[in-house]
């Protein structure tokens, strides 16, 4: 070994790319009409979801697309959140709609997720969206999946045939990385904390994606040398932000790896801001279609 | 090598056993008053779908459910078929709507699956439908698929950390068996046309899922000895069926193989009827709760 190998991968600057594309389509959509714009949901405690509203304020504003943020009463009901939600559902001006967390014990959050119209929903959480994916059609997938993937795009690789081991099958982030790499043409292998051998599938892959939050799961020696990581992970670790990828041993084999922070992170606030852009043309030429057809639905 | 050594899975069986299973609920229901009922739609040349329609019928009648198969003329229009599809959602005394393919060319397959309500989506096809067994919920899956899985479990194999390796990537079977067997537990990889060396990963696996449409493509010496090969395949050759796996080899390597005919086949069948049952029980659960709220959704 000769020292660090690995590139690594500049999140902030993939976001800043993303974001002039977002806000060039912004600028479009404006000329239009249709001026995207999101609603923030937040309930209880502000201070919670604070740190996460103001990192997507701020890129919204950079991206040209109007943010409002709404916080409620803890004691908010179900019922009027419902209540909300569809109003927010049926408002033309409103293009997208995010639930912030945590929500207070009383409120559960998939509930809301499935309340938001597919069409608005561009945290990617609704069942339809993620079926939609499956499908391969043109939706709104998860942030932070559809961010992971877009980082390893970035990488002068061959998505075709890649072999890529995805480690954590969570529903939000694990599996729809697995359907977008599908999509993509790679050869995908999802292990989770019952794989008997992680090491086993990730010493084949050309990439590998970590998402379990468990700091350090990754070593250099589960790698293959040269392969890219992209750590999903963010831990709290004697006051740091770690990944869930040993970075000292890690970066000693692979040729590319995101930083925990700077990685993944910025990538995916400004996804939700091209989330924001694709629904409100999604939402522009369903209105079209449906004059189109003489029927509003 | 001293012959055959697998164990054949007699998916008739296995069909029977369900039917028996569902035959029980399908009385239970009746009993409340929701007797299961299928609607088949076709469109055009009614013998194209015939065997399938004539295998559901049978099926059906054993399984003690109502089979209802409509044929529509070809020139039947796509408004046509939607206000034919809505009526049929409308209607409470039908729980499921199967559609035949193949459908004329002016009608898109993909727009009618996804006018079914995904609560009477018996043949699991709609976006949502997808997503929810992605998210792990109770749902309607696609009846190859969950066939597929169902046979795995017969076999005294555990689930967990399994490794198994699915050959086909498509939206109706590859991708939803694997997601099913990664919600079981199973560490899954899922090849496909792009894949580098099929072989590689196939003879990692304790099971081994094919579904490409190709006779031949997985040989014994692409298998794991004692592995289970579950064959999605169905492929006219010479005046035979045959499956997507060279039977002769494969059965003198692996652990268990399924027939072609006589293995997926019949219980692909028999779960269209124990999805039928299920939709009817999500219905009947669906009015309840809507009648509980003192609201009709």
């Amino acid at each position: 070994m000769i020292g660090n190998t690995a590139t690594l991968i500049d999140g902030k600057a993939i976001a800043a790319d993303l974001r002039k594309d977002v806000a060039a389509r912004a600028a479009e959509l404006s000329d239009k009409g249709w001026s995207p714009k999101l609603v923030s949901l937040s309930v209880g405690d502000a201070a919670a979801a604070e740190l996460y509203v103001r990192n997507q304020q701020k890129s919204a504003k950079s991206a040209g697309v109007e943010f409002e943020a709404r916080n409620y009463p803890t004691e908010t009901s179900l019922e009027q959140l419902t209540g909300i939600i569809q109003g927010l559902n049926a408002d033309p001006r409103v293009n997208g709609i995010i639930i912030q967390r945590p929500l207070p014990d009383h409120i559960p959050v998939k509930t809301l997720q499935k309340l938001v119209h597919p069409l608005k929903d561009v945290e990617g959480m609704h069942p339809a969206s993620i079926g939609n994916i499956v499908y391969n059609d043109l939706a709104l997938g998860p942030c932070t999946a559809v961010a992971a993937v877009e980082i390893l795009k970035t990488l002068p690789l061959d998505m075709e045939g890649l072999n890529v081991t995805v480690i954590g099958h969570s529903e939000i982030v694990g599996k729809p990385i697995a359907f977008l790499l599908m999509g993509l043409g790679a050869t995908v292998t999802v292990c989770h904390h019952m794989t008997r051998s992680v090491a086993m599938h990730s010493r084949a892959a050309d990439a590998v994606f970590v998402a379990v939050g468990v700091p350090g799961l990754v070593t250099g020696e589960m790698l293959k040398p040269g392969c890219a990581v992209i750590d999903i992970g963010i831990n709290r670790v004697d006051d740091k932000t770690v990944g869930d990828a040993d970075f000292e041993s890690c970066s000693q084999v692979a040729g590319w790896i995101t930083p925990v922070p700077g990685g993944v992170g910025p990538v995916t606030v400004a996804t939700l801001m091209s989330n924001a852009v694709l629904a409100t043309e999604m939402q522009m030429n369903h209105y079209r279609d449906a004059y189109a057809r003489s029927e509003f639905d």
